[in-house]
């Protein structure tokens, strides 16, 4: 049985990377996709590019949707503007693609009625309107954090879509949704980020070597274009995520002190075989982070 | 002119992923190579390769040989068997592939008289016998850190080597390489082991919930894997590189931690423009990085 949203037009709101690769893959299974964007050179840019059916800046566009899903920056979701949340039909399913859970669910777990938390982790290292792409979801978990209080025809009607798009559905608690990508996807931003600064740093001093910058940059290589890649990606992405997950960014931080400072000590103390069992341990440890759950 | 090195055989000591892929490039180019493998069973291994066109226990196989490549792990480099230093022909040229020169150069500098420092860099994930592979030195870095002591025709010898290998030919002093690649390559491995551990030590407490590890394992993506690459490589390699390279390792982690604890501290007195400032300043100190050397 069709669900009754899939007969009428989808909306999304923010046509950036991810609600314009939803976009696009909607309007390939023929959906009609309505979409609401913060300003009008945004509009005029993503109609060029054909990312909906319909686009505009007036929230009124939202008008026939039976399920709207908010793909805004962290920062605009947890401030949504009056004009917006007024236009959601009553009855629509709202659903969002935040990247952290609980205080989204805080902030419109009480605002309408039918509103189902979810976070499509997917990305490139593009933003804004040009970066939408078709196949974005494609066997990525998609997780919604369901509470008491959500409607379950709401959370099977965000399912439908998520499965629509390819990805993979999972449910989890919103704060071990937090805890979790505080661990393995907020935390790397610093860790990476931190790794930069500090070749760049070390690289400068002591001795005011003239070649030494320059020698860092001509050996660096893919053991540290890895390791720095996402220290090196969107800053206000990086920065919205610790500001909206701070808790578990501080945990996580927390353990990854722990960590190095066992790692400094083995090579104070010269303790090698110690060092070499905890490389021995993280080697063991990373093949089933890889791994797709069964 | 053809140097005279290339009129005869090369010797290669030790056929793991560098030495191993540097005698398959020098077979073909129709280059005859002697290789001194340290046990029988290897030695049984490399020859079903077919990685050298002669292969020994023996050190005499290296006694043609005008120029060795000294391909050992970087313990047994440091720390050779006399049989190996006694073998070698006293006009040989000889160089090595460790990645730390200063302990190198300290301990061969004196040894043998056409003693030349070299570090090509280039890796796989794979080591061991099975590891070698063709073409593995094709635009990679191959450093060299001479002394006043050096042999210039030595050191031209193996700049010619390293060049028909296809490699990216550079000098530079041993202690700035060893800073350098204590920063870009020893530092990662330790940044990157300690995401691991935290990683699966923050998925463990506090709560004990049964189901936050197979969700931290479920939804890492490939942000979590690119920066735990380097810290699942490897361990008897990670922890070799900080045991010879320690001074410019102990360095590189005090300019790691400064860089953590800054931006540790924007989270915690929540000065989000800073942070953002920051991961500005990382995100284009970045591609420097990444761009071969002009």
């Amino acid at each position: 049985m069709t669900p009754p949203w899939q007969e009428r037009p989808v909306g999304v709101v923010g046509l950036g990377l991810i609600g314009g690769s939803i976009a696009l893959d909607l309007l390939a299974q023929g959906r009609e996709v309505r979409a609401l964007v913060h300003r009008q050179e945004t509009a005029e840019r993503a109609r060029s590019r054909g990312l909906a059916s319909r686009i505009d800046t007036d929230p009124a566009v939202l008008g026939d949707c039976a399920l709207v899903v908010l793909a805004l920056p962290l920062d605009r979701l947890l401030d949504p503007p009056d004009s917006l949340v007024a236009a959601l039909p009553a009855e629509a399913v709202v659903t969002d693609v935040g990247s952290v859970k609980a205080p989204v669910l805080a902030r419109w777990g009480g605002l309408v009625p039918r509103f189902v938390a979810s976070h499509p982790m997917a990305g490139t290292a593009q933003a804004g309107v040009e970066a939408g792409i078709a196949g974005l979801f494609v066997d990525r978990p998609w997780v919604a954090t369901p509470t008491t209080g959500t409607d379950p025809e709401a959370l099977a009607d965000v399912q439908q879509l998520a499965l629509q798009l390819g990805a993979r559905w999972l449910c989890c608690d919103a704060a071990e949704h937090d805890r979790a990508v505080a661990l393995i996807s907020h935390l790397p931003v610093l860790v990476s980020a931190a790794l930069i600064a500090a070749a760049d740093q070390g690289a400068r001093g002591p001795g005011d070597s003239a070649t030494l910058p320059s020698l860092v940059r001509g050996l660096a290589s893919s053991g540290f274009a890895d390791t720095s890649r996402v220290g090196g990606g969107n800053p206000e992405l990086g920065t919205l995520m610790s500001r909206c997950n701070r808790e578990a960014v501080r945990q996580a931080l927390s353990h990854y002190r722990l960590a190095l400072e066992h790692l400094e000590a083995c090579v104070e103390r010269q303790d090698w075989p110690e060092l070499e069992r905890t490389l021995v341990r993280t080697q063991a440890l990373r093949p089933p982070f890889l791994e797709p759950p069964v």
